[in-house]
């Protein structure tokens, strides 16, 4: 039987969404506690897509098979009761024997959130402390080219060689509210740092480091040591994984 | 010469602002720092009052004195510098030397903030993860027993025998959010776990525990064993501390 569960994760507590040794992940706490309650025979948990180290998730999606056939309310309060409190699972449903967490995602938004106002030491690991003033119409102009299909290159890591670059941007809003930004970038897939690197360049261009139609010229060049800085993994959230069954958001 | 410093910190990382011996406290870490500065010559730092382990602070006030005169970007930037990233000095001013942060300190703001909504592990240390709704009228009504001059007895924990236990509360308002519920209490002063017991007292009245009116019974008891539970410290920040003078908060 094969199980879909929605869940979010203070990523501050981690070193990232994989499994690794002798490092705390998110991968480990949930497939420790599915494994126990599959009566010790070992659960391993297939997500949407790994998040970094820092990085935090409102909505991870991952996909796992148990033998037993279980109550789904049953299993998500007993998941949650031997989980750590920094990490939550909001949903569970049985899905399609075939369904795959990682390969029937449609989209993913992530958020990336700045303070431009005080330092503040309350949401240290919650919101990158930037703490000086951004030209938010600059960052909108400069994020029009994002938008499309693009070979996304300049903004990865890039360490597979075979890799395909090329990535769809569907949507990015930004928005501000009592001095924190909010920057939701909307694609059909991410490449390893790709939310951080173009936030980055937006950030150069909100600041007039760059002028904004340097940014078309960074993506065209295809070449990552045009893009300016990964922005620091605190700031940033994987949001919401969308299928074309998007009923684990409703359960 | 007499420093008055306005500072934020996440209280999470500390065993409560005041120092002790083993424990992180947030006084000992300030201190630590000046002291540093004025060339290791012990400095100690006297607060507008003590908040307890967990509890955060927004503008939490302190003076001290120096025996050396220094510019008060620079001391405040050298002190940032030093100081962990969980606390950060504000602001700083010269005052007279006969200032007080405790006694000269006319009134105080404390929030309380509740997640109404699902359960967030992101923000497990920093809003009370309550998870079910609240009637914010019946909290509206309740509250206004608050308002003046009361004993309350009812509401601290008064250890001391020979304090008195009347205070007065100046306003109490509630702000819902995306399911965060804010309550804002401001009075002249605050006994230990008041607010955390005035707010646990709102929060029966919101969910029908005890009715109304039950509020102003147990006020007028005068006897902690009425009162409801202590709400958890998570929840809690010291949001502002008001002086004759409030240019601190203009620096």
């Amino acid at each position: 039987m094969r199980y879909l569960i929605c869940f979010s994760y203070d990523g501050s507590k981690y070193n990232g969404y994989q499994k690794q040794p002798n490092k705390p992940s998110i991968q480990e706490e949930i497939e420790k506690v599915l494994t126990r309650i599959n009566s010790n025979k070992l659960v391993t948990i297939s997500a949407s897509g790994r998040t970094d180290s820092k990085v935090h998730a409102y909505n991870q999606t991952a996909h796992f098979d148990l033998d037993i056939k279980i109550n789904v309310d049953k299993l998500k309060s007993s998941s949650n009761k031997l989980l750590p409190e920094s990490i939550y699972i909001k949903n569970l449903k049985v899905v399609d024997d075939n369904f795959h967490a990682r390969f029937d995602a449609i989209k993913k938004d992530y958020l990336y959130k700045i303070n431009l106002g005080t330092y503040n030491p309350i949401e240290v690991n919650y919101v990158y402390q930037y703490g000086k003033i951004l030209d938010i119409n600059k960052m909108l102009e400069a994020s029009k080219y994002f938008i499309g299909s693009h070979d996304f290159t300049s903004f990865t890591k890039g360490n597979l060689i075979k890799e395909s670059f090329i990535r769809e941007i569907y949507n990015i809003t930004i928005l501000e509210c009592n001095n924190i930004l909010t920057i939701k970038i909307s694609g059909n897939g991410f490449l390893r740092y790709m939310v951080r690197n173009i936030v980055g360049c937006l950030v150069d261009a909100g600041s007039g480091k760059i002028p904004v139609s340097k940014v078309k010229e960074i993506l065209d060049s295809k070449d990552r040591k045009k893009a300016g800085i990964t922005m620091p993994a605190c700031g940033l959230y994987l949001d919401k994984v969308y299928y074309e069954d998007d009923s684990i958001y409703e359960v």
